[in-house]
């Protein structure tokens, strides 16, 4: 099948890039860790060709990046939509690399410019917008992630969010706090999980008092030698269930969240809504990001676009 | 004036010992970072040793030591006293290091082995000790640090604590999170800064949403170029604010808060316990370690102790 155009998810510190026939079908797939980090001191351009290069992709193809790659220390800045922003504005929005030969382009984010609440996402728009087809097109929905977004969405337009930083925090408290020493090697926690779940309920309920929450997990190793699987699982049910307390009062509990997950962190967050007695509906992150960089190629590039090379693929 | 016996304060990451004479005043002090991590690796009684021999103390002069060295990663475990715990105990229950020649005692923690909140100190339960004497037997006490305690105390014994992480979350959070590219080298906020205080007024009232407060501080930096000086201020008081709010409300807001600290930290609680119009008295954490450690040398040690020794100070 003649590749389209490549798709390409671009991180902080992950790099994604999908093949993509006209009908939207994944051809092929590679990922790395040639995030925006990495990518910032060794160069975009060659990063993204390399890659097209082993695809065997043809020079013509053409890419849409959606990410950190639009960030200001990334490849070229694309100006963040503001609140209210609509969602297929992002498609319009885009800005074009000086590439005399490929056509690639950069999706926004989007920026929520309230003093008192100011707020930034690059990548979440775009699994947003392809979230939006499998919903409808009012929905609260919950990104989670190293920093997971909370965001309402009414008639196609992102009109307000709020990130909070449970991936990192969880990272920084496991690896660097004084609780690494009651957790050991332990690096994965199973969803129903007793101690997740516990954990999870505990910090819902009194999130004004997370911070001891977190240190009664150093105490009761102390004192009463919980076990580093338990800890572990406490640690992580404390953190979903502060970030859920912090954001879901935005909508109400009674609010059906639609959630944008994958893997693990998607079963987690599905435990923690269910022994919360909350209502939810998941849609697959990955296929998300990915059916969002659809509609923004289809707006782009509406037919054919390779008319001196046939697109067909080497590896 | 003669030495009667030395105080050491053996923390975590620090040393602090003094020379006292036998009505409890300073003749000389020393400090070192020879923490209880440092000296697991090079030694308790080495440690002990050269600062004694620094200071030309006898042979003879006795020790007694609170926090760290007491616990089981530390010189000899000393046992926690459970909740209630009577402060005037702990000097019953030091433990004495096996030495021919010097008389060495360390002061135990206090445990709370409840299941549901399981609580340690060690080193705190001294300074409570010394802060029983400038207040009345009954009082809630807040002793902020790396790991901050708020205490119940009730007819001279310890009847409930909580202890929030708020030093060693704002140092991870500081230095090691996204928030890090928002502060440059900023390490200090004076007390009266507006964004210290709005910091503690907004995680005191929304505690809930404390983390994303937090990304809020990047974001308002991407978006409103917010200056290092003002997210620095603003982080450090929304850890004041947020420990405030979780643990005032064992005791309620007309409690009045016996604060005891000192220096920058003593400033900066004094100030986010002004601006939430919270009563409070303070009184200096040096002087009460003091207090605690010659409180507890007077029961050991009631009369002169160096029947071979002039027990002068050579420096």
């Amino acid at each position: 099948m003649k590749a389209h155009f490549a798709a390409v998810d671009w991180g902080t510190s992950s790099f994604r890039i999908w093949l993509m026939s006209k009908s939207g079908q994944v051809l092929a797939e590679r990922r790395s860790h040639e995030g925006m980090v990495h990518a910032a001191a060794s160069g975009f351009a060659d990063i993204l060709q390399a890659h097209l290069h082993a695809f065997g992709a043809p020079p013509s193809l053409p890419v849409v990046i959606c990410g950190m790659a639009g960030a200001r220390q990334g490849w070229l800045e694309a100006d963040y939509l503001n609140v209210p922003a609509k969602l297929l504005d992002i498609v319009d929005r885009a800005v074009r690399i000086d590439d005399p030969q490929r056509d690639i382009r950069i999706l926004p984010g989007i920026a929520q410019r309230n003093p008192e609440r100011p707020d930034v996402m690059r990548g979440e728009e775009t699994q947003l917008l392809g979230g939006l087809a499998s919903h409808s097109q009012s929905a609260f929905f919950c990104l989670p992630g190293t920093h997971s977004k909370w965001v309402q969405v009414q008639s196609g337009s992102v009109t307000g969010f709020a990130t909070c930083m449970t991936g990192e925090l969880f990272s920084l408290i496991r690896q660097q706090s004084i609780l690494q020493h009651a957790m050991g090697d332990i690096d994965s926690c199973d969803p129903g999980n007793v101690d997740f779940l516990a954990g999870v309920r505990d910090a819902y309920d009194r999130p004004s008092e997370f911070s001891r929450l977190l240190f009664s997990i150093r105490a009761g190793q102390l004192l009463f030698d919980s076990a580093p699987e338990r800890n572990y699982a406490r640690l992580s049910g404390l953190l979903i269930g502060f970030e859920i307390a912090g954001c879901l009062s935005d909508a109400g509990e009674n609010t059906t969240i639609h959630l944008i997950a994958s893997g693990r962190l998607r079963d987690l967050y599905e435990a923690a809504f269910s022994c919360l007695a909350l209502q939810f509906a998941t849609t697959d992150a990955d296929k998300a990001v990915l059916a969002g960089l659809f509609s923004a190629a289809q707006k782009f590039w509406p037919q054919a676009i390779l008319p001196n090379n046939d697109g067909s693929i080497k590896t």
